[in-house]
């Protein structure tokens, strides 16, 4: 089917914009688009607004790339956690579905992606070097995989693995309790728990 | 399962405004804004600013109450369609499907919605004072109901009569029957039985 050209330039880029969301396609942006206008004005504008505030004033903890308001996240300026354990995340939603287990008092580092070359993503769009030079630096005694159990996932933790190896005591990845191909957002916190209290030595190999 | 807290403010607000969205949960409401923060911030920030650009300059065109640039809309504006027979819609995603089937050549109006008192929507939340007087004071011959074939549209369909019955020669609403490609044996029974009831004269050709 052809779409019709839309009767408003304006609307027509903000459908375009919002159709760049993944999982949203030009049908859905148009719906969620159309219900922000029906909504009062200011109410609209809101969502507007509070997504520029954030893209403009965002700020990533400059110790382990979380999302943060202040210079270290609130995470890393917690004495009273382990500063010697690491828990290597994809990005901040795992960090969220970790600290829901209430299971790890560790710190974390978050990468803020995985290596995979079919979505162009490479080391180097990651935060690597931060975590090196964490490792190199800092007094940490474990560092823990908990990248999501794909493909993805395993070619991030053997990369890591070869840059990390020797520097720190241990290497451990979570138990693979989860299912092969199971995302850490989606799994229910026993499971999640569990595999985080039976992590094993990771063999890069 | 209860959720974390946000580590940021902006983030939170950000994620709470989104979430507002039909459908959207605060679970895709914070994937929907981690892909945004991913891309390179001038990408990301389009969107906010298309939205607020958007909310603020929007128009509606004072004849039937479409989306616009102008004061009046481009099918209002259009003086080679018939301007006698006006088409009513509930929101502009209707008003593009009935411009797609390239049947039409008359004008529309654009309700804003339809009378449904479950979700508070009352007749004065919708143009139907602005459709009174077209109906008045311009030469309208026949209007179209072309709302959706619910309980609400129905009841619209209803008060829409009620309202401007013996002002215009003609109230119609679009046939319902079988869709394209139906089959009998699946259709519903009130879909079936009013298409029977509501049988055309068959044109052999």
């Amino acid at each position: 089917m052809i779409e019709p050209q839309l009767p408003s330039k304006l609307l027509e880029q903000a459908v375009n914009e919002m159709s760049k969301l993944p999982g949203v396609g030009r049908k859905t942006a148009l719906r969620l688009i159309l219900h922000l206008l029906r909504e009062k004005k200011p109410e609209a504008a809101k969502l507007g607004e509070s997504l520029t505030t954030l893209v403009n004033d965002i700020q990533y903890c400059s110790v382990c790339n979380n999302i943060t308001e202040n210079e270290v996240c609130d995470i890393c300026a917690d004495q009273s956690r382990d500063h010697s354990t690491i828990c290597v995340v994809e990005d901040i939603r795992d960090l969220l579905a970790i600290e829901n287990t209430q299971q790890y008092r560790g710190i974390y580092h978050v990468l803020g992606g995985i290596i995979s070359p079919i979505d162009g993503v490479g080391p180097g769009d990651l935060t690597i070097n931060l975590l090196k030079e964490r490792v190199a630096n800092d007094d940490v005694q474990e560092i823990i995989f908990a990248l999501p159990t794909t493909m993805e996932g395993d070619t991030t933790n053997y990369y890591l693995h070869k840059q990390i190896a020797g520097q720190v005591e241990r290497i451990t990845t979570l138990a693979r309790g989860l299912a092969f191909g199971d995302e850490l957002q989606y799994a229910d916190e026993v499971t999640l728990g569990r595999s985080l209290l039976e992590r094993i030595d990771y063999k890069g190999n």
